[in-house]
Parts: C-alpha cells; structure tokens; sequence
C-alpha cells in the first residue's frame, strides 16, 4: 500500500507529521513517500502541483495532504498559486466525492459559538461534489459584454455546468451514504433560480428511485445555510454542488467548534482518496508548534477505512483520539478553563500512546 | 408621493396589511395603491407579475411588497412560481443595490442560536448586488455537453458574469453606506476560484482609490460563512455579488434571533426601492394571525427613510418598535418565558399606539 504524503504550506508539515507517526505505530506495510506542494512545489520547483508530484499522487493508493496557502502568494498569477494545486489534483485525480463530517465532540461541545442544546450530539455529513459546477466549466474569462446591463463594457465571466451522469453518481454515493446512517438526503439547490440546480434536482429525484429506504427532501441553498445556523440537527446527510458545497461546508464545520478535529476525503470512482483536514493552512501559526494536529490524525483514520480497507487500524485511531480528549488533552484552538494545554507534537505523542 | 403596495402570498398580507395601518396613521401625503403579485397574481391574472402590477410599481415612487411563494406553485413552471415576480420587479426596475441589516435586537439577543455575548449588540448591514451574477446571465439551459467529463451527456449550464459598471456602482454604494457607519467594507469574492470574482476584486481597489477614509478587506466567500458563525461582530459593511449575498445575508439574518424583525431594500440608481421583510412568506402560519408584522413595519421606515425622504417619520416608526419590544410584546417567534403574546393585529395596533 502506497501513500504520498503532501505536507504543503502553513502547518501543513507539523500536523501531517504527527500522522505520519501515528500511520507508523500501526505497523501496517504502508509505503509513505513525500512530495511538495502549493506555496512549497511553486519555491522549489516554480509550480504548486509538479509533475512529479501529480504522479507521486497518481501511483499512490492514497493521498494524505496537509493545507496549502500563504498570503505571500497572494500576488503571484492565478495559475500559480498554492490552490492550483489542490483544484489540479481534484481534476487530473477524478477526485468527485468529497466527504466533509460536521461533528460537534461531545468533550467539545462548548466551544461552538452555537448553544450547547443547539449541537450536542450533533453528527452531519455534507457531501460535496468536487470536479463539476461552476468550479472547472469552460468559458471563462474576460471580454468585452455584448448584452446585458452595460454593452460595450468589459465584463468577467465563468460558466457553472452539470451534466447527468455527474449528478448521478454524486446522487449515488450520497443515497448509499445514507444508507449507512440515518437514511436521510438533503439535497440542496437553487432550483429556483438556475438552470443547473433544476437539473441536479430533476436528477437526485430520478436516482432517488433506487433508493426507497432513503427519505429524499430538497432545500434551497439560502435555506440550507439557515437552517444550519438554526438547527443543524435536523439533517442527516447532505449532498450539494462544488460551489454551494464549498460555502456550507465551512459554515457547518466552523459552527460544531471542531474545525479542528474534522477530517475530509476526496473520492474518486474506485474509492482512492485524497484526505485532508477540513481546516486550512493557517499561516499565522505556522512554525509555532501549537497547530491541532487532530483533524489531520483522524484524516489519517478516514484513508485507512475509505482507501486501504483497514477499518480496524482507523478504528484504533480514533478510540485514541478519544482517549486523548478524555484525558483532557487540547491544543489552543480547543483549550478551555480546566483542560491541558499542549502542543502539536504533545498532541501527536498522546495519540501514539494511546494507540 | 405614490406607493405601490404588493401583499404577494402566504402570510404577507396579513403583515402588510400592519405596516400600511402604520403609515396612515403618520398622516402624510400618500398615495397607496394595492396589487396582486406572485401565486396571488397567477391565480388572478394567470401570471406572477402581470402587467398591471409591474405598471403600478414602475409609477409609484416606493414599493411596499410582503411575500412571495407557497408550495402550492411548485409544480408550476419555472417563469409562472412566483418567485420570479420578485426576480422580475428587480430586473425590470432595475434595483441593483439590496440592503440588508443583520442586527441583533437588545431585548432579542437570547433568542439568537448563538452564545449571546457573540451577538449582543450585532449591526451588520449586508450589500447584496441584486440584478447580475448568474442571476441574470445568459446563455443559460439544457443542452448536450460537448466536453467537460461526459461528452455527449445532457447537462444543464447557467453563465456567471459581471461588467465592470455593475462592479463600480455597487461598491460606491458599500462605500457611502460604510461612510456612515463603522468605516469598514470586507468585499466577499471567490477571486481565487472565479474569473468574475477576480474582476470583482480588482475593481473593488480601484473604486476604493475614492475612498480612503473607509478601510477596505477582502474574504473569500467560504471564509465569510465560518467567520458569520464565529465572530459575526468582525463585520462592519459586507458587499458581495447576488448568489454570495443571497446565501449569507440569509445566514446572517437567521443567526441574529431576529429574522422577524429584519426589514430590506432594493435601491435603484435613483433611490426609488422596493421594501420587503428579510423573512419569507410562512405558508404553515398563513391565515392564523400569528405572523410578525415588525419587520414589514421597519421595511415601511427604511421605505420613508431612503425613497420617501421622510426620515422624521421614520424615526417614529423605529422609536415605537423599540417601545413595544420594551414592553415585552411578542409575536410567537420571538417570544420567551416573561414576554407577553400577542398576535399580528395587536403587534400592528401597539406600534400605531406608541406612534
Ligand atoms: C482553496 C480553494 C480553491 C478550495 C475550494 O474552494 O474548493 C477550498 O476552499 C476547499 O474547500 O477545499
Ligand atoms: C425567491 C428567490 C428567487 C430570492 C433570491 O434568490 O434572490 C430570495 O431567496 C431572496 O433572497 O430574495
């Protein structure tokens, strides 16, 4: 089993090496080898996703990825900043199903900004479809309007696009992760407004045939995003476009207080994976040792069940992330009055001897 | 002075019908003149903006609307539900600049879902673009794909655009209105996604050059949605593009406990403005007399305040909510242990009273 290792920019490298150290104290024959990338590829090789590091991806069985980004990139052309990298590797990897758990710990429960009642418990799993929309449709660009409100003007534009087998098989997998759960899809749209979003939701209603065990209700995406901040219990599973998906999916992360405890996966058809933390590259923090390396750890976890059929060892992981917690263990970002204050590595170690 | 009055469906006739006994109360030079619009205007006239409606809203100097939409329509098609006679009174009217404040009523804070100290005393006021973005934006429909992932597969597509003058008049307004208040606009883009909201970015400084009393930062719009969830207090003026804006001025609107007391304005370049409760129509508590007239009321003062020229007026209005609230009369939304019950009617007869 083959894992590339892509630390990235920020804290990338502090938090995926402690799940390096966890991947091997579990004495699995894993194959990890390291490459750069975003901010770090584009300073060692003049590019956020090398060639060399797209292969690595390619060849490997799973991807296990820090964050990318800095503001001293900010500046550089749009095709050469850190984000390429991880866009690149969704595209050229046919990474489609993103997997974003919103999960309030219970250990954690009062560090949400939301009231205790409104999360406690709470257990939602978005998922994102990640290589379609309004992300990667062609045309885009710059021109001169030839309608509009200002003819003659120049105008910025870009093209969000579905076709039907690209909601068929987000529908699927959302359908079938249901299954799994609380057998309830939430599909979130903006029928109302856009061509796109009538579509997808012509096409979750036809796929939902196939699954009458599964409850299907449809939101639009205003609602959605109020409905989390109001009652984020209420949904089960929620699937989405890439650009919606993008929004609510931060938005439900941040409100559990968690975010940095929360895994993602990014699936191709086959199950291999790109995972990653839901947090990003914090570049604030960077090198001061005091990154929660959790989200990152428990990312681990999700590769181990998702991509390498190893759902004891990922099991392993996360009893011990629990154990840590219990423990009274934090890092800064999860630190309250009464609790353990650690680092990164602390954090890492705890895992480690908990396992 | 002549305004147009739209009730629309569900529970907006009632609250309309509070707001229009509000302003006859003021005893100034109106004219009112009531018409059908959305489900109300399909099932009269056979179509959700006839043109009598939009006639009678093109004439008048404001335009007073309650709601639009009932599930009842959905199966209707897309040109005949009724939220496309909202879509079509800003088009044709050309109500490019949506204002929408997210404040936190004092005596409303505990019923915010987040911890009070994060919203006590929240004033943001949201600038949405309201007549471009993929809105509006043609090409948009059905066809077979050509390229992208599924050649030959049928998919749906919709067009994203911005011309630099929409850009340029909707950030002069975001920076006049932060000129009024706390000095501070965060621009909302997805610049490190979107050719259209890379435009947007870029003209955003360059208008700013025109600004520099008012500070100017730019967020992407996932970062916005964690940070309104986290620390919504952070914001002063946020601007942002219509399918931005719609999503996060309903998260924003929901988070202060307030959505019932929230009003809104679509301004023209004129400042002639359609008025409107930032809530929906409620079809489940249509016709029981239980609905919030309040933030159809303040809808009415924003109304006297912005098109009508009548800020004295205005200010009573505000005064006078402020003084049944502080009477502890509530209508059932916002109501909590110690507060006294009332229904539609009665909230609209304290209000007339405290005038
Ligand atoms: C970095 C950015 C391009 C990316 C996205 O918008 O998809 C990020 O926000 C994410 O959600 O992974
Ligand atoms: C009804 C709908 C078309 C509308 C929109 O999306 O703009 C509504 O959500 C709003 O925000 O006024």
């Amino acid at each position: 089993m083959k894992i590339a290792i892509l630390p990235g920019d920020g804290i990338g490298s502090e938090i995926v090496a402690e799940a390096v150290k966890v991947l091997n104290v579990l004495e699995l024959p894993f194959e990890m080898e390291s490459a750069p990338v975003g901010g770090a590829a584009y300073e060692a090789h003049g590019h956020p996703l090398p060639d060399s590091t797209l292969q690595l991806a390619k060849d490997a069985d799973a991807i296990l990825f820090g964050a990318v980004g800095d503001w001293k990139y900010d500046k550089l052309d749009r095709p050469l900043r850190p984000e390429q990298a991880i866009l690149g590797l969704r595209k050229h990897l046919g990474l489609f199903a993103n997997f974003r758990p919103a999960i309030c710990y219970e250990q954690l429960t009062h560090a949400s900004s939301l009231k205790p009642e409104l999360v406690a418990g709470l257990d939602i799993l978005i998922i994102r479809e990640l290589t379609g929309d309004i992300y990667f449709g062609q045309p885009r660009g710059r021109r001169t309007a030839v309608d509009g409100h200002f003819p003659g003007s120049e105008e910025a534009f870009d093209t969000m696009r579905y076709s039907r087998p690209e909601i068929e098989r987000i529908a699927h997998v959302a359908f079938q992760a249901a299954r799994k759960r609380g057998k309830r899809v939430t599909s979130v749209d903006k029928a109302n407004v856009l061509e796109t979003f009538q579509f997808w939701k012509d096409v979750m209603i036809e796929v939902h045939a196939d699954y009458p065990d599964v409850e299907l209700d449809h939101m639009y995406v205003d609602n959605a995003a109020m409905q989390l901040v109001k009652a984020p219990k209420r949904f089960d599973v929620m699937v989405t476009g890439n650009m919606f998906g993008d929004i609510l999916s931060d938005a439900a992360a941040m409100l559990t207080g968690s975010i940095g405890m929360l895994p993602s996966a990014s699936l191709d058809k086959n199950n291999k994976g790109l995972y990653e933390p839901s947090h990003g590259s914090a570049p604030d923090i960077a090198g001061k040792g005091i990154a929660n390396p959790l989200a990152t750890i428990l990312s681990a976890a999700m590769m181990l069940k998702f991509s390498l059929n190893q759902p004891e060892a990922a099991a392993r992981i996360e009893a011990a992330v629990g154990s840590v917690l219990s423990q009274g263990l934090r890092t800064a970002d999860i630190w309250s009055e009464g609790t353990q204050k650690v680092g990164t590595r602390e954090m890492g170690d705890a895992v480690v001897k908990a396992i």
